[in-house]
């Protein structure tokens, strides 16, 4: 069966990609056009388009759009530009790992193909190198789609194996989905693949304050696709866990160390404590490229520190009086707390290491 | 030392009661004028006044404002009238018992002294009625004021004996401070005799969704008061305690079991999970009148479930789609996992119970 989902984050034009303002969301279904590396980092800082796989096809797209106008300009296609270019996307946003994954894959692409060249062929042969970065940026964006599907598939087993019980009750945080990826989703990829066997009884989506991805977003998300959701505040879900209302918890990830420790949206860490102070498996859904082997544990992960008037403000409208915020965007949760990790590759115990 | 602020919840007259608009705060300083029981009972109901020690001097002077209102209209002065009072005032808020310790209080006073007197007498002698009533609306809220600064004290007083920390810490929910009682507040007043002793290096307000008092409420009180405040999202306390940024939690209570278990607002209990997992006291302050030794354990509290447009809206604009929300307005925290509960008598252990 291929599961699907009719819901896409951005459309891939050859001179610009359209994201869908998810800042706009629920409301309003606009189209941000980007037609240039800066306009793509902008609007991935400004969280037009967010979600760490769908940041990483978005990156990549960033690169070859950058290479694309510095050929129209005449400029020449040296090392430094793929450096400069590559450089800063990478700044757009800081925790997010595959981000730096796709814009590597970019500039190795791009590397490799000026090296063995002269200036002068390089000049020449633009076109070609042009259309091997496009080619690269589909192939990121078909291969995101083909390991959602194959982590859901993988993950949606594994839990029904374990959990042996008809229909689930399901707590999930932040937004995973389609509009995270570019394909039917990371965790709520996971959750798609349970609701195709008719194995959902309910998904608990959690706000996710600041931002609200829970709330404009994954609510969206399910309630397009006919799957059964509720939304509830993000302190809630301990209160929930206690009256057995959650049969497990499942949440992406924006980085994996080494020893399994997840950085993921804020609120995360919390709720694992919770799922393992009721003794609820606590699972995470997401790419290989998510995994970042370099760092050790989860205490070397930058962590965002995002501006005050996300807590302070609701839209234009202050919320607060004009106080101090710490405003974290994402936490680290210890691998102890994980049940499982799902990949497309496999399903990783960092609990039992 | 007295421990003074200048916020004030209420204005009470002898023919109606102003109630500051606390759905409009911190933004606008409006007073609500409520002439009726009714008026009363709504004004709780639709949370223009909240708070548990709060809500209970208001119920209580609903009670009076409803016999005043009978004798100016020449209605009998009968058992079933007080009873009527006092139920139509109850049903405003279901969770707070302290509410109906306040109405009972009342009723209790009523029937005292309508009982020896025939009907004649009630009606001839009705002005004596109603200076006692008010006198004990005047009462309530005087010794509300001086039990809020004796748990206060109390409360302070053993935390710095426990902690031995110059300058602490402090994480706390929702708000339990002026505006939710007729004093300093609980929790609240905790904080602010501990910032009296100059022993407050933060505090960390929860936002508190999804009627954001910790944003609106504390985080004006305190920034009024001058004590140092920083606003958090609920569920960024657990990362925050991880990191070495709390010494402590400290939250209100809506009821009290016998055994310690402490309803209080959404999000409570999974603090205090959080605390417990990484062994930070949890500490509750409240009135003896929070204590309802009728019930066992929390199971027995009955949870108020509040309606959905609190978490889908921000003021008029929606902000989600339009899906199911399961919006309880309180959670139970087991009392294993407070570490003292501070009344204006004691100092409670109920973990080691």
């Amino acid at each position: 069966m291929q599961l699907k989902t009719t819901i896409r984050p951005f459309q891939i034009k050859r001179d610009s990609i359209l994201l869908l303002d998810q800042r706009k969301l629920p409301h309003e279904q606009t189209w941000v056009t980007c037609a240039s590396a800066e306009e793509v980092a902008v609007a991935i800082r400004d969280m037009v388009v967010r979600g760490a796989p769908a940041i990483g096809v978005t990156a990549a797209y960033g690169f070859y759009i950058g290479i694309w106008n510095a050929i129209k300009n005449g400029k020449p296609l040296t090392p430094a530009l793929g450096e400069r270019t590559k450089k800063m996307l990478d700044k757009s946003r800081p925790t997010a790992v595959n981000l730096f994954w796709a814009t590597s894959l970019m500039q190795e692409s791009y590397k490799e193909w000026i090296e063995p060249r002269s200036p002068k062929e390089r000049k020449a042969e633009s076109m070609s190198l042009l259309l091997l970065l496009f080619e690269k940026v589909i192939n990121i964006q078909k291969d995101d789609a083909s390991r959602c599907e194959k982590m859901s598939v993988l993950g949606a087993d594994y839990i029904q194996k374990l959990l042996r019980k008809g229909k689930l009750n399901i707590l999930t945080h932040c937004n995973t989905g389609a509009l995270a990826t570019a394909g039917i989703g990371t965790a709520l990829g996971v959750i798609r693949a349970l609701a195709a066997r008719d194995a959902v009884s309910m998904v608990y989506a959690d706000e996710t304050r600041p931002y609200l991805q829970g709330a404009r977003l994954t609510a969206w998300e399910l309630k397009k696709d006919r799957i059964p959701v509720t939304l509830i505040v993000d302190s809630a879900g301990a209160a929930l866990m206690k009256q057995g209302l959650i049969d497990l918890v499942i949440t992406g990830a924006d980085r994996i160390t080494a020893n399994g420790d997840t950085a993921n949206k804020i609120g995360t860490y919390s709720l694992a404590i919770a799922a393992a102070w009721h003794k609820i498996p606590f699972f995470v859904a997401a790419p290989e490229s998510t995994m970042d082997a370099s760092l050790r544990s989860g205490d070397e992960i930058p962590i965002e520190m995002r501006g005050g008037s996300e807590i302070l403000k609701s839209g234009e409208k202050w919320i607060a009086p004009k106080v101090p915020t710490l405003n974290y965007g994402f936490d680290v949760t210890d691998h102890s707390l994980i049940h499982a990790i799902f990949t497309e590759k496999r399903v990783f115990h960092p609990e039992k290491r």
